[in-house]
């Protein structure tokens, strides 16, 4: 089955928005045994929008169509749905229901174009947003699908996962795709690559092996296609072994999840806490722990100690260590691990002090440079890293470092 | 002047990559005077290729082609070129010398592949990659432009930069494109429409409007087209502040800037500073304000105090505040931003406490509930919101609501 994705609006086509819908889309797809064929970013333009519609139903078998749904003039996907299958528009009572539903809950006054939102194209099957006012749309024309989803991300998601993926699946027999990651860390991916040669060639044709590189991490993605569930899993999870077993020092997840929730997980089995002691990475690690659900069973909490004085205040760091060796330095970066560990009264702390730059290097300590630290009871391991100029990319490679360096630490303790 | 840009490559359609090249040659040609007419991305097949760059050539005047450039067999975009053009390849003496000289620099022996990266197709006019080993190629077909460029972000940008767009400037005279966004927060799209009705229907053709929301957020963003730069930038200035008085009120910035980075720009230039108090945002506000080069003038950091424990350790609430009300309470917060204020001793404080969710909801107080508290010298201000079930949106507007709150107390404070 080849599905084609279109996305309408402006935002995409000027390069004020990246369209991260696509990709997100792409990707349930694939997983759900469906080809991408196409995507295409077209404007808010009428003729634009009927053309790209009728190139994209002579490629593929599903048209997924997101953006210009909203309730504003600039907004004209509706009627250009209804112009192109050659019907009217009708007002759909469960898309007002819903409607109504969200202006009481909020308790704002109904306007007129509010209303509108509920009027769709008399042809299709209403998919009722849980997440917002403008409904998603299902058409059937000529043999080909068409489904028309808001573009504000997370309404498209719901929409996507809840009610279009499971829909599609009830009326079409796709081929089974299983995808097994394996998230490694601390290795390059043409290093990774050199080491597992043997086990890539060996591959039969229907399985395939994807490097995705980010900043310091290594996805590897084993994708199996055939007829049969349960022989192709095991037949997947007999090559990501062997790859497990040749790269071990450098997994610390097996599934498609980041490294924080791989630690989480850990450490909620064993009843561990852990708190951090953030100054560079400015709350990024703390926000990539609380981002999960249950991250409160092992995350107490932490110091963002932007300032000298909060490393002090907060985390017990000593005055005449920050001035004789720097807030950059290993001796610092050692008694905030420690300070957060004793005074937040955790078993385990991360600490992490840097220059993220663009500006504020100096001569012996260039923008880049951090020093990340983990502790338990045991053991406090201090390590200093050199990054690049790019404050983005050097907060980044700080937590996922900072998280890597506390992977091995419980593996240590475990030991 | 209309571009399409052509990405080729098979890790965008299955969701493996976001596409953010398009994304930000589309920028660059906007602030050239070059509008993008579509984005599409399309597989490392021959056949898809060919239809999607003679459906380009329909609708624009150049189009711009990235990926599918590297030395191995799926990269296929040079012979398709030259079957497109109906010409044949030709070793290009100025490629292979900057081959030459890559490989001489690394000292890495020439492979019979690596020398094939300098055959190009006979009809086109080689642009040096001064970052890599593919050539990008400029053709002049039938009246329309064909710009092919390597798919590695950096390779491309610096092509655009350095050569493309300043080739594209000798070569024609390019309309002005002006755009100017404006952030809303705390006013939903469709009444921000009403409020401004008359204001959008009395545009001129060739000034649009567009209505860009987000979790909270509306950026609108007026977008002029014309010939000469200084009258069309008065003219969409006089637009754009003609909708800032009519919903000043919740206008946070003037520009495409996120609220957190106005806020810093606005207490950088009044010497203010700041801390934080983060409970259920967990780090979140600290990650948005420090992500921005130069945020230490203003910020200093604060508590992510997830457990009671260190709501009375690092903020000073009392013990019995938490055991009466709870941690997720007016007074709870009350004491939690001035429990950061004064111990961190910034001018400003703002604390966040709530249940972010998918568990954790009480009869009392369901998910999605959150108080945010800011607070100054003169005046502290504390509001319950009562937010959805999903943990992400939860944080995130928790953040916009939260710097909102900052925005109308440093207003106020100004008065």
């Amino acid at each position: 089955m080849l599905a084609e994705i279109i996305t309408i609006g402006d935002e995409i086509l000027i390069g004020q928005v990246v369209d991260t819908n696509s990709a997100w889309m792409a990707q349930q797809l694939n997983n759900a045994g469906i080809r991408v064929k196409q995507i295409s970013s077209v404007s808010d333009d009428r003729q634009h929008i009927l053309t790209a519609l009728a190139e994209a139903a002579e490629r593929a078998d599903i048209i997924f169509i997101t953006g210009g749904l909203g309730p504003t003039k600039d907004d004209i996907t509706k009627k250009t749905l209804a112009e192109y299958f050659g019907v009217g528009m009708v007002e759909n009572k469960a898309a007002l229901n819903n409607v109504l539903k969200i202006f009481e809950k909020y308790k704002r006054p109904l306007l007129a174009v509010n209303r509108l939102q509920a009027e769709v194209p008399e042809n299709c099957e209403v998919i009722i947003n849980n997440n917002g006012t403008a409904p998603g749309m299902w058409f059937n024309h000529n043999g080909k699908i068409y489904v028309s989803m808001p573009g504000v991300p997370f309404e498209m998601m719901y929409m996507m996962e809840e009610q279009v993926i499971p829909k599609i699946k009830t009326l079409f027999k796709l081929p089974v795709i299983i995808h097994k990651t394996i998230l490694t860390v601390g290795e390059g991916e043409s290093f990774l690559a050199e080491r597992i040669a043997d086990i890539e060639d060996s591959l039969p044709p229907h399985i395939k092996l994807a490097y995705l590189p980010k900043l310091g991490q290594v996805r590897l993605r084993l994708s199996g296609y055939g007829e049969n569930e349960s022989t192709l899993r095991k037949e997947v999870d007999k090559y990501a072994s062997k790859i497990i077993e040749r790269v071990g020092d450098f997994v610390v997840a097996e599934g498609d999840i980041p490294i924080e929730k791989a630690i989480l997980n850990y450490m909620t089995e064993k009843g561990l806490t852990l708190s951090v002691a953030e100054s560079c990475t400015g709350g990024y690690l703390s926000h990539l722990l609380t981002q999960h659900a249950g991250s409160s069973k092992v995350f107490f909490g932490g110091a963002i100690s932007y300032s000298y004085e909060l490393k002090e205040s907060m985390l017990g760091v000593k005055n005449e260590t920050l001035w004789q060796y720097g807030a950059v330095s290993e001796q610092t970066v050692s008694e905030m691990v420690e300070g957060a560990r004793l005074n937040f009264k955790s078993d385990y702390a991360i600490a992490v002090t840097g220059i993220a730059g663009p500006d504020g290097g100096l001569p012996d300590k260039p923008v880049g440079t951090v020093w990340i630290a983990v502790a338990s009871a045991k053991k406090m391991i201090a390590k200093k890293f050199t990054f690049g100029t790019k404050r983005h990319q050097n907060i980044e490679r700080s937590a996922t470092m900072a998280f890597f360096m506390l992977n091995n630490l419980l593996k240590d303790d475990e030991k």
